[in-house]
């Protein structure tokens, strides 16, 4: 096997950092060499800088911390140094994002959960197995800004199994429009206030604030193509409707398209069940065994049953029916799992899809 | 203040039953005198029938048992004695309700939460404020059955709200078509067998049997017209998803509506909140001060800060806005408390208003 | 009526302050007239005071804020002006509490929901009905510290409950030691930053820093006696274990206590429910009906069902029984509204009391 | 490898039934070859027998049913052929356990969940690491009763943990006495009827019918020793207080202990740490890797982070701290998986155990 890629995780003893040194633990392409973080944290051990004052360990994720990240030296991530560096992973929020990961793009590829890039002309939202055309944006990316590397932020957690959905039925039968409820997993506020047990227990939040636009707009984005190297949005209209729930993980979400062409119930979930399996065959490390996993038992998805499907990276479907109100309507409900393909994991497999189309080569 | 009328609960030890009681408690103008359920509970004080063998007193309400009602003997459902008695509140499961409920109401007004007679053509549906034309279809169910009574049953509690908030924008703009995800509390599920905590702790069950249909059905009934003596549906398309969510009471409604002519936010608000106004005015005993709260905040309406409104009888409205795919589209969410205004409390309004229209003089 | 006395309450923009403005909302002693937070708030209308940048209205009651309050000015908590002010409640955190309120003190009397004088040696921590012998510290401490005033903390909210059961046990049968396992509500840690619902859905946590420190502590203190204008603390060895269950409102606690003399199972009921009868009899605007109710049933007290009973000021016991471990031994568990009568409503009916022992007078 | 032994799995339809199919999937030494349930069940598929007349699948667990165990005929308990099965899993229902353990013991070696069997004089209540002094009371009730097998039932999943974090306490400091307050996941009711989450959502049920007898009983028993082909209850005061909480899976359990022998913590730390080392060689299939689990971090154990903690096998004990009011007192929480440990999969372990020691051969 070839030399392992050089990688760096930033923001990397929050929430989302974490997540990704589970999804990095044992990868057989890459390998973590260095650990960013707050001017605070810099200098500790990363078992060091996740401790609280009292003592107390604060590692989020149900999965170990690797013994191996627990003994780096964390770096101040706005010095942290790039050479050797071959890829970032950075979970910073959006304004650190948005100074930082240009600097490190200058040489490596930058894989975000961050969202202040998302919107750029030049910049590809890349799902795996959804948007692969978009892919060459990032040699215009790289003409227009002068880096080697690039920046391919992931998209919205609330997109990301949407357009997963979506993206089979655009190409067998063409979409004309989405309406959806989300009921989505305090998870996917974080920890920084998130969500407090006072304000969800025995209870549903109606709003979450800019998600309904985010919805919106990045799966016009990620469904449409790329034209003269620049993004054409599908034009479909989005009516997203987003809340919260308490539920801990994964994003419920209760969908109804409007197709261009008449497709039966049995007809769209067999295009949902064959999705994505000619990009599986290449057998990447984060990938599940199939994208969509389609219900036939009425009472499924539930996210609670379903969530850890392919290992937090299957899209579960389920009550495909038709739908009465519109045109060649359609409707379903879908889990995915927010924290999982919807952030660290789907960034890290993203990552393996960028790397086997050779963009690391020379 | 005339004679109060003499008052029957039927199904009184369950807990569509007990929240009968409760409602009924110091009513000005009804007054409890017989309480029925299963032969088993029959010839026991109602205190006693509601004990388990263990003596545990499984009384499902917040507020107290009434101790005068906690002393009545009570009757078996399929041989209690009518005379005297003026109405029957009916809690009884459908199949005793089909066949019991005919049987009171050849003397008694009969109204009932279960779903037997929804669907009769002479039956109308009846909410408060919403349907008041449909109350004179009584005289058509006389007629046909031969009964002194008639039986009026309740709508399902995912209806009610719906309708509430529909009927203000079917009069000032017209509809066309209705789309709605509905996040649905446990409590609407009952007892016996109800949800296991097992089943919907930290989850959501994306189906509930025969919900959708029931929606969709009722709704037309309820918003449709009476002519000639027969019902008209409104010719409005309704496509409900129906979930469970880990929420106590009220129901929690996403819905997006297709207007025939075209409205703005405000305006939709406006029609909403000025909507009832005429009926309250009459003062019912179990009537809210307002049908519909519509908030401003986005935060809200949220089902455990909003349910108890006008006593759990004020439909709440939040997060009015465009729908961009619908034409003339609007969304909201709305909250509605399922086992009041949508249950026992909701039909003892009913029954307030048919007195007020004279149904139960002579 | 006598003039009512004018009060100010500080820390008013908080969880806790907000919950003295609705213990204080048409109260017929006290008056508020001047509400004070953080530098921040300063100058604003209380209404404007509590909204976010983002306008959305922070208010964390279940009861409405009263118009009358949402319209006055805040003052500055470090600089509010003293005159004419008879009462302070002070809901501020320990660190402004230990600066503040002993300057509030030389004038006026000040009931807090801090600790940060309830282990002073001069301080009692009064619960209403309980250690009423320690009220004449105010006058030890107005002599040592040159107050006009004083300051009343009240105890911590899980001893309130525990300390307002073992009272009546103490007087009839002596106390030689107590042994608890409390499950306290989320509330309890109060909003910032509050419990998440990430760490406490489905699930326990076991610890609660200091809590039981002061649980140990102040329930000897509060149990203690008053001699040569000193406390002596009762003694009662006290060994608690706190933990954090996912309950909204209202701290359970498993009680095993031993005795000096042996007592049935009947007799410490019949003591239990007869505690405060005298103290009830003054008719106190805050107080409830009972002190202490007692159920027989053993599925009872719960949480969710009798947090309620008394307006939130009645601690509810049940499962009375005998314990086989200690010396004559008796546990039992009990439910306390720990933001009710362990918090600011607690504290306002400590001020009733206080007023009606005429320490507001001349 | 020696022939595997034949196991006949019986109330294989039911929850716990469920988990011993799970637990034996793919199990090295033991061999499903019959699966029995009620008569309803009888003559059909399992695939079929766990289906509802709607077609749902009833499949509890999170683990994926064997497709192998799928489609066995299910045989009706009463009538199951007992010719060549060496072993029996019993998760029948206590009267039934009662009747049709002694038919299947006459030639096979019987493992329930049931508590039929628990208080015989002659049977054991084996927990693999803890009592194996008591594995000779097979040959007892072999001689008393006639039987070539045995029934060994294990014990109330609350015991569990209690009696592995009390044995190497007892062997090391000796015990006096114990106090213990559970609170209890809704797991351990079951799902017929199991618990509402109408009941236990935001709140706690303070009483578990029967369990605290249980608990008393039963760590006696385990903890006593045999002398004379007799079982002699250890000499132990128990005092126990179980509630039901809203988690979903894992029971905790707040520890009193009262030692003969002083201690301090670290000792008993380290006496935990140690416990089971010789078995744990063994190496057996069901085992953890670690029989106790002792967190240095006091907001440790959690039920939702420690249930799984050696596959549901290791008991997670945390806040080990001294107690002021017993003698030598000890306290610590203690985490353990209901439906592992503390039923099927502990059951086949103590079946590993049990044919380890040789009661399979000849």
């Amino acid at each position: 096997m070839a030399r392992k890629l050089k990688v760096a995780v930033v923001g990397a003893t929050g929430v989302a950092g974490q997540q990704f040194l589970v999804a990095l633990d044992g990868h057989p392409l890459f390998e973590v060499t260095r650990l960013a973080a707050s001017a605070r944290s810099a200098g500790k051990k990363y078992i060091d800088a996740i401790k609280t004052e009292a003592g107390q360990m604060q590692w989020h994720c149900n999965e170990p911390l690797s013994p191996k990240f627990a003994q780096i030296k964390v770096d101040e991530a706005a010095r942290m140094p790039m050479n050797g560096i071959d890829i970032v992973f950075s979970a910073l929020e959006s304004d650190a994002a948005k100074q930082l990961e240009p600097v490190y793009a200058k040489t490596a590829g930058v894989f975000s959960t961050a969202s202040a890039f998302r919107y750029e002309p030049d910049v590809p939202i890349l799902i795996p197995g959804v948007n692969h055309s978009h892919i060459r944006m990032i040699d215009t990316m790289r003409k227009n800004r002068g880096w080697k590397g690039f920046v391919l932020p992931g998209p919205n957690c609330t997109v990301t199994g949407l357009a997963i959905t979506l993206k089979p039925l655009h190409d067998a039968f063409g979409l004309r429009s989405v309406m959806l409820t989300t009921m989505q997993s305090v998870s996917g506020a974080g920890r920084s206030p998130g969500v407090l047990a006072l304000d969800i227990t025995d209870n549903i939040v109606p709003y979450i604030s800019k998600e309904e636009e985010k919805v919106e707009k990045e799966a016009q984005k990620i469904l449409g193509e790329v034209k003269g190297g620049q993004f054409v949005p599908i034009r479909m209209d989005v009516s997203a409707t987003c809340t919260r729930v308490p539920v801990l993980e994964a994003h419920t979400e209760s969908v109804f398209v409007s197709l261009k062409k008449k497709a039966s119930v049995e007809q769209v979930k067999k295009v949902l069940r064959d999705f994505g399996k000619d990009f599986l065959k290449k057998g990447f490390h984060s990938a599940p065994d199939q994208m969509i996993l389609v219900h036939d038992d009425p009472y499924r998805p539930q996210p609670r049953l379903d969530r850890d499907n392919g290992g937090g990276m299957t899209t579960t479907v389920g009550r495909v029916r038709e739908d009465s109100v519109l045109p060649n309507g359609i409707k379903y409900l879908l889990v995915s799992h927010n924290t999982k393909m919807g952030a660290a994991k789907g960034a890290v497999l993203t990552a393996e899809y960028v790397h086997a189309e050779g963009y690391f080569r020379g």
